[in-house]
């Protein structure tokens, strides 16, 4: 088993599994029955759907370089080893809404996890205007429970030095972070790309917002320095796949220990991705009305879900490093510990619009972007969409203070789609 | 030399010390010439001062318990490697005031290093009334030198995180403080001790006081999260050698990667200590108010002197990971940056007031005292010391936000003194 990494093909792959036999007996019949299909539409790895008689499984190997881009930008292997580990702390957590794992090869840089079918990417069904009924609430969910449960709120200091120490290891993925989403949209740099020339003059004025550049360098500051918990890191509705029963977070291989609120700005920054691209993916004016308004329900369900769910796990914690629950015993010490979780929710609030703000702005001016805007055909259309995104976004990301609740960023959206 | 682990003695120290042929030469003579003393005062190790012909070495060896309290608490060797790794990184941006360091072996636990003569503890110089005109000067160059330079303003993520890596290790010394310095001092613990029968009250208050306790638990959560420089940790006027000409930083076994504010706030809650002690160490009223004035005007020296510098190296900073020095480059883009930089320079000065306040209240209510109050005979006037120590830290724990500068927490130390 100990063979020298090698990309695998089909054929490769087949014998790979065929020797080991939990995942043989999964896929069931004889190796030369099996389906063997690469999917990967990501932008870094080689995914393979893999169908038995019995069963399918899903397996997902590490290419040396980042794949949007070729093999002159490498990108480690060990990413995969991050991922698996991730997977393993956020399944411990949130276990009906990841995908099992049931091998990993750290050689070979593969994980092997569970086909989730008839599941779909969140972000195609989005385009296509689908409601998915469980989606806010799961997600809501996850987030409370893998970010709680991976901070010193929930767990002990040693706990959560020895995640320090293992997930700092990934320094590059976190470095495609740290300059795509937070540095390069502002600056002339090669790789980006944008609607042009409609967002010519957009891009520039960018490139001069002197308080939104000191913005997203603090954010970026906080990224590197907020170590609160283990984060999934690239938490888009690219990384859901869902189906109007069930949904699963995947693909978490930029985890690492950082600020709680990059992973919940993520979804809401993308939902409102999604929200001002349903102007060009309407056959008519206000046909998507309704779908429109569903996502902006979906934010504020996000965050509400979100906040009400950590605020109770907090409540009923024990364990917890910080905020030692022996200490807070008279109605009085409640009532202080009480004021400190709001204040502390306030602040999280805050970081998850800035952050979700960055996000949106990378999308559209950076390197990698986004179905939901690409698949706009027309760039005029396309580019009246990014406009309007573009200025919430950095509203959210410089003005973040002045909204009290989530219910002031929904009408904030509303009015600037209204132009 | 990969002999197991054994404390030494003075003759076992000997025959190492003339097995390595730099150090041998360091000290000169034969080995039966070296003079060997056993100094260490500390809680935790063996420290060995040798001295031969031609110069002298001092020798740090950790023991596998804390010393002060006995082999019932149980604490690991490898603390030593973290200060070993601290010393050299400290030595690198503030080389002046820090030990040389000679040698390091891991297996023994065992640091040579500098002997440092005729400097003394600080704190044994503040409570004989000395002044060093050289002190707050070097202490923020130290302060502003290390903070700076092992932070993300300064370095590269990579850097940063392998620091992360390293010293996310040091879990059971940073445990000490997390258990110490945030919550033992608020509830019963059965190390706390403090002047009884005359604080019991105000202990009692201190373990119902909601608001203290809950800004001491947000304090402690900063303390595990804040991953903004490899601080120090234990950055107390007993940590300080000096003479009127010379200072050096010693002890940085407690080192991690924490809050800046952290180590500037020991820095100034250690001096506003020693300036509350003065009562108790004058042989007539106002008999010490020069030197009162004296430790005050090192409060303000030390500050302003970190923060001007601090300043000054992130104006000059070329290479930080966070505000990309490039992305700054018009009169309105440094403005914001500098309005930036201020507001980052105004969250440590609130930081390191509140790390200060906690970490004068553990001095007085819990486990590890002070000479600076332990010395004072008399309980009836220690306490009076004490009490008013108590008041101002309180303050700056829980009111911080109100201080505009400095000067103010000057006025209210002075205020506080007066009754």
């Amino acid at each position: 088993m100990a063979a020298a990494y090698a990309p695998v093909d089909g054929a490769k792959l087949s014998s790979i599994l065929a020797g080991l036999p939990d995942l043989r007996a999964r896929l069931g019949g004889k190796p030369a029955e099996w389906r063997v299909r690469e999917v990967g539409d990501g932008n870094l790895n080689l995914v393979f759907i893999v169908e038995g008689p019995a069963g399918g499984l899903v397996v997902k190997q590490a290419l040396p370089y980042v794949r949007l881009v070729g093999e002159s930008w490498p990108l480690p292997l060990a990413r995969s080893w991050f991922e698996y580990n991730a997977l393993v702390e956020e399944g411990r957590y949130a276990p009906r809404l990841t995908p099992q794992v049931f091998h990993f090869d750290r050689e070979q840089a593969m994980i092997v996890m569970e086909y989730l079918s008839p599941h779909i990417i969140m972000r195609k069904g989005l385009v296509r205007g689908i409601e998915y009924p469980r989606f806010a609430a799961d997600i809501a969910e996850f987030l409370a429970a893998t970010l709680f449960h991976t901070s010193v709120l929930a767990g002990t200091a040693a706990e959560h030095k020895r995640r320090l120490e293992l997930f700092a290891r990934n320094i590059e993925l976190c470095r495609i972070t740290e300059d795509l989403v937070f540095t390069d949209p502002y600056r002339e740099a090669p790789l980006n790309r944008w609607t042009s020339p409609q967002l010519d003059a957009d891009k520039r004025a960018f490139e001069t917002d002197a308080p939104l550049k000191a913005a997203a360098q603090a954010r970026k500051y906080q990224f590197l320095t907020d170590a609160q918990a283990l984060i999934h890191g690239d938490l888009h509705t690219g990384s859901i796949m869902l189906t109007t029963a069930d949904t699963r977070v995947i693909d978490p291989e930029f985890a690492f220990v950082g600020p709680i609120g990059f992973d919940v700005g993520a979804v809401i920054g993308n939902l409102l991705l999604a929200y001002f691209a349903q102007e060009g993916h309407e056959a008519a004016l206000h046909a998507r009305d309704p779908y429109r308004a569903w996502i902006l329900d979906q934010v504020v369900e996000v965050w509400a879900g979100f906040h009400d769910r950590f605020l109770a796990l907090w409540r009923q914690a024990k364990g917890g490093e910080a905020f030692v629950a022996g200490l807070f015993i008279s109605p009085q010490d409640e009532a202080a510990l009480d004021a400190e979780r709001r204040r502390f929710l306030r602040s999280l609030f805050e970081d998850a619009l800035a952050f979700g703000g960055l996000k949106m702005i990378r999308r559209i001016l950076g390197l990698a972007h986004v179905e939901d805007l690409e698949s706009i055909a027309d760039p005029e259309r396309r580019a009246i969409c990014e406009r309007k995104a573009l200025s919430l976004a950095r509203t959210l990301v410089v003005e973040g203070a002045k909204f009290a609740g989530v219910s002031d960023v929904i009408e904030a959206a509303r009015a600037v789609a209204r132009g």
